[in-house]
């Protein structure tokens, strides 16, 4: 999950003796002309219907940095709050990583680039092109991140 | 609602022909020891537990701003984000205020001390004495904020 109330991006991704395959992707939205709580309430029902579809072994949340202006910082807090939430209350375990290690984990180098990470993940998901847009691959990378974990890594380095 | 993970103040109020009464007034709490998503989902079920018992016509929620630290401040989001569903789920219509507005509401200027605005929500609410601990009594002058309107505010400058 790349968590966010205007696009929350999702990406389900499996791995199959070590061979990372997509399952799903896509991003939910909201009416920015709704109040917060509703938009916020269809998130959750979005969201939880989601969980419920695709009943994954564990949901990677993105680890929220306030670097971004408070107003934006808010809605993403927010909306992470719901994924966390629903992920627990469906018994499904929690893993968040910040962008950094998602960058370390997908590319090798924790300061590449936004492209070179979606370049990587369709490398790696076998995608005949990177997802669009970003939120989309940004999620995928948040998988891919946690499956891969250091043996994937290197093999990673042995391909580029 | 005071919103936060590790505590979470609630105070409710009924306004009978201009006069102030609390209905009731606490926190809720969540362990400390346990992942986030699992605090959030406890979070949940007792504020969903509490909306239900008390049934208020709107929700009265304080507008967090990003002063303090990063840490904090996603806890404070992601409470403030599981409120704000709840209330909309429920069909309750959410007013949110920011710090200042609230002091300027119960005190008669926004600059007032967290003191000075416990006394004036104790005297408003007859109390006999303030709330403890403070994000009890920031839920109630939260609560009085709401109902008090510049009609109340006058009458606060005239007792004061």
């Amino acid at each position: 999950m790349d968590p966010g109330l205007s696009r929350c991006g999702y990406g389900a991704v499996r791995s199959v003796q070590g061979s990372l395959q997509p399952v799903a992707y896509g991003h939910l939205s909201t009416p920015t002309d709704l109040p917060v709580g509703e938009r916020l309430a269809i998130l959750w029902d979005d969201l939880q219907q989601l969980v419920q579809d695709l009943r994954p072994d564990v949901m990677v949340v993105e680890r929220v940095l306030f670097q971004v202006n408070a107003r934006t910082a808010m809605a993403v807090g927010q909306a992470s709050g719901i994924a966390l939430t629903i992920a627990a209350r469906a018994g499904c375990p929690v893993v968040q990583y910040s962008p950094n290690e998602v960058k370390l984990a997908v590319t090798g180098y924790g300061s590449a680039s936004k492209q070179q990470v979606q370049d990587m993940v369709r490398v790696l998901l076998a995608l005949p092109e990177a997802p669009r847009p970003a939120d989309r691959a940004d999620a995928l990378a948040l998988a891919v991140c946690h499956l891969s974990g250091a043996g994937l890594r290197a093999s990673i380095g042995a391909k580029a």
